[in-house]
């Protein structure tokens, strides 16, 4: 639901308080985790919008924002599940987390693909209409190279 | 990573206020949703928990609260991907969430498989004898039927 070529290639740093050391332990055992961030810049009114335009994309139904993946939202908390690259110490390195710099991470959680993989979910029109969009955008990208 | 057996026959509603009427508009067209609710059992204290044993169980490796699915956590969100069975106004009616009743559910959020599903996600070992140990109660419950 996000820009397809961005998300593939950046690289983010997760910084854990030094409060928190040692809560990390183990998670390098894992390929992937889940990324819970608060998107910072949600105002408050931005925060008891009801319906709105997927993407903000007018020839899209409008939709109830529970419906939608926007991070303006009542509990504006963004969802990732990202390969994890590396952990040192209080330092993990994640792939493809399309958190903007500085948002606060308020959770990790060890990926575990019998709980939160579900392949046969069926999704709405406008998200399949976007993710074929996506795979035009990114076979037109493998043609420049 | 909880009781294989509860998990899968609860069946829970989840209801929205009325200040949000029409938010979940749309969320019919998705057969899955991710729930995030709050552990609000969770004391002050238990969030301050740097490392445990996963399910408690002092068997298996103690890790960080980061590489856990504990509900006790520094910010106790829980994260569920549940089949969606039916909306109502502003009712969800959801199969398979293990939320305790009464927990504040924060956001719902349409469930993506091209964003949420990672199915070649690698695990811990102490996942993984979670899992074989799962597997062997559900065998071990279908002879009984």
């Amino acid at each position: 639901m996000k820009d397809a070529k961005k998300e593939r290639i950046t690289i983010s740093e997760i910084l854990i308080s030094d409060d928190f050391t040692g809560i990390l332990d183990g998670i390098e055992d894992f390929s992937h985790i889940l990324v819970l961030y608060w998107s910072h810049f949600a105002s408050k009114g931005d925060r008891s919008i009801i319906k709105g335009h997927p993407m903000g994309r007018k020839d899209l139904p409008e939709v109830g924002i529970f419906a939608t993946c926007s991070p303006v939202r009542p509990n504006p908390i963004c969802v990732s599940a990202v390969p994890l690259l590396e952990r040192k110490g209080n330092v993990v390195k994640v792939k493809g987390l399309d958190a903007i710099d500085g948002s606060p991470v308020i959770d990790i959680k060890p990926y575990v693909p019998s709980y939160y993989a579900v392949n046969e979910a069926k999704v709405s029109n406008w998200v399949r209409q976007i993710e074929r969009e996506f795979a035009e955008a990114l076979k037109g990208k493998e043609w420049h190279h």
